[in-house]
């Protein structure tokens, strides 16, 4: 855990795109999932019906619906529209296939030169975000003729991509952890006994949405959910709020999902409310102690492994390691949960510059009738890490 | 338009389901698309990562993540358990298979007569809202050795059996309407110059989530979009909120989708603050128009494409037929948008009892600074038809 690394700054996104593509025999990939095409372009579509082609040779193209709002779309894209919203056109998808086509033939090669993960599952949402991407069920297929590259091997190494972020994209990150803690101050403002859970996490939302039109936010968007007393118990397996209203001595535990312009930030928080009796407490103290102790080993060349083993140390220090069932950790940034390894037991992946990581222990009681859990966002440094999601107000 | 049909009442969910799997030559249907599982059982995931295999000729079976709450499945669910979300295990989505093919082996044929749909596309999301449905990437593929009928006349007729929604079924949707119309009162309450759209929409998204742990509401959740004076001019394209303040004179219309227990309510209003121009006015009692207009035509046997000229034809003349362009509705209920047929230009398709679409005719005039939208959820009903979602409170 000592060693001091010198390791390069991440390479830019350009660099990282133009990279993967040669390394894998690649003339150009179809993205299309949102996080796709925010992490190769900056670009977050509104409809989620937005495709994007990167080339090894040429600038990538972005194709739009009709109906997509075009003020932000990061400036230099090459955008070409198709008839997606058009009433007149029965089947804009096919006349999306043809321009994708023909843009294919001028630019690349054949079909196994071309890449794309053919999988809806587990992306981010567009802007639009109250259903699933738009596309329909057969998007896949019909693209299959133009993309032959689709095997697991080139999607994992398409998937490394989401890794290291450039300076430009932990600027974003940063920003959305920056409203988010909008929202935890809201949620430490509402703690008191009497009021339900799902009002003190609706307060916290609506603090967060209320950020679009500041600072060049064009899309704030938080998915809280409070857990308190017995229910904070439940906050290792699942995430909800419910009607139960505070009551003095509860540990309450919020899970706050934020999305800004994009990006995301993924954070939790616990607090007592008013006087917790001793076994709830040491609960409280212990969730905090072992994720500090995690956080101060990070470092670059520290594995996934190590970094899970000293929080979940201190945890059986206590006696306590029954409690505390989830992994450690995981990307962040281009999704809520960014693909990539986790930081778990035994995970030999080491952390890299660039990298940011949630480390998040939890320790949940049924018994006690309490659980806390203390999640921030950690980026891993040239020299050690940086905490982007701790400010003043909020307290740890 | 005048014709009296007599046709049945809608079957009985499980009536549907069985024709559905006897038509198709099925012994059993794979679903675990969050839609599919509350409509074809009531049960609403919170992960996203359940399944359920529905017979021919035996009980459906559910399969849960070992991390799923377990208080909002339905009684009498058959329910086994899969290790999702325990760290010991690597894959659980082989167990999952094993699992699925035992009770396959046991209740269904072969696999050219096991259905599902293997797409994620155009899903709605489960409890858990922040992202999509968390299957790994290749689950239709892990699934293929099982489900043999995955070809779109099968999933044709399986969409339709979102169309016709039983008297259980209506009793969700109109909570789930009742719940958005809290939300509509959130609305009203806060349009006043000076506020932001944003801050409108956060309020009532908030109104919404504040519902849960009231009357059996275990999960409410709202998408609000609040567009104002130019830009709700744009909300025939896109709908989203902005920072931009209220001024007198403005419209500003809202899109609400709202989720209640799993079941959907999409709803539009659009208000005037202050007082409009006469050209804006114009617009907005216009939009009101042409819904009623396109409302009152609905009855059992009445096209698609008859409704939707109602509304287009009272548009039209007033010479702004260039300024609604999309559809009249579309069917609702388990998703924001269900599959089948849309309220369309020449859409022969007709209503039968127990139908739920939207009326939700627009229009919208850049260089009026103003567009307008109403939409409310209409029943079919056996006579005629019963708007689900205008309550006293709300206005039109």
């Amino acid at each position: 855990m000592s060693a001091s690394f010198v390791t390069p700054n991440p390479p830019s996104r350009a660099q990282q795109i133009h990279g993967f593509l040669l390394q894998n025999d690649l003339r150009a990939w179809i993205a299309w999932r949102p996080d796709e095409l925010l992490m190769l372009s900056g670009y977050f579509p509104y409809w989620g019906a937005s495709l994007l082609v990167c080339f090894a040779d040429a600038e990538p193209v972005l194709f739009v619906p009709l109906l997509e709002p075009r003020d932000h779309i990061p400036p230099g894209l090459r955008v070409r529209e198709y008839p997606w919203g058009d009433l007149k056109c029965a089947d804009p998808y096919s006349v999306l296939v043809s321009l994708v086509s023909d843009e294919l033939l001028k630019a690349a090669g054949k079909a196994e030169q071309v890449g794309m993960n053919p999988s809806s599952a587990r992306t981010s949402l567009p802007i639009q975000a109250g259903e699933e991407i738009p596309l329909p069920e057969d998007f896949a297929v019909q693209f299959s003729a133009l993309a032959g590259k689709v095997d697991a091997d080139c999607r994992k190494a398409f998937a490394d991509l989401y890794l290291r972020k450039t300076a430009e994209e932990l600027e974003c990150i940063r920003r959305a952890n920056q409203v988010a803690n909008v929202g935890l101050q809201a949620f430490f403002e509402n703690l008191q006994v009497g009021i339900a859970e799902a009002e003190v996490a609706a307060a916290v939302e609506s603090a967060i949405y209320r950020q679009i039109g500041h600072d060049g936010i064009f899309h704030s968007r938080a998915w809280a959910m409070v857990q308190s007393g017995p229910n904070s118990a439940d906050a290792g397996r699942f995430n909800r709020s419910t009607g139960r209203r505070l009551e003095n001595g509860d540990l309450v535990l919020i899970e706050l999902a934020t999305c800004v312009n994009g990006y995301w930030s993924d954070l939790t928080r616990t607090a007592a409310v008013g006087s917790p009796n001793i076994k709830v407490a040491e609960i409280l103290t212990l969730a905090g102690d072992a994720q500090q102790a995690a956080i101060d080993g990070i470092h670059p060349g520290a594995s996934a492994g190590d970094i899970d083993a000293l929080a979940r140390d201190r945890i059986a220090a206590h006696g306590l390691s029954a409690f505390f069932t989830h992994h450690t950790g995981h990307h962040v940034g281009f999704r809520y949960h960014d693909p990539g390894f986790i930081i778990a037991p035994g995970e030999s992946a080491t952390l890299e510059p660039g990298m940011v990581i949630t480390i998040e222990p939890g320790v949940y009681v049924p018994e006690r009738g309490a659980g806390a859990r203390i999640e921030d966002n950690v980026l891993v440094t040239q020299t050690g890490h940086e905490v982007l999601s701790r400010f003043a107000v909020s307290g740890k």
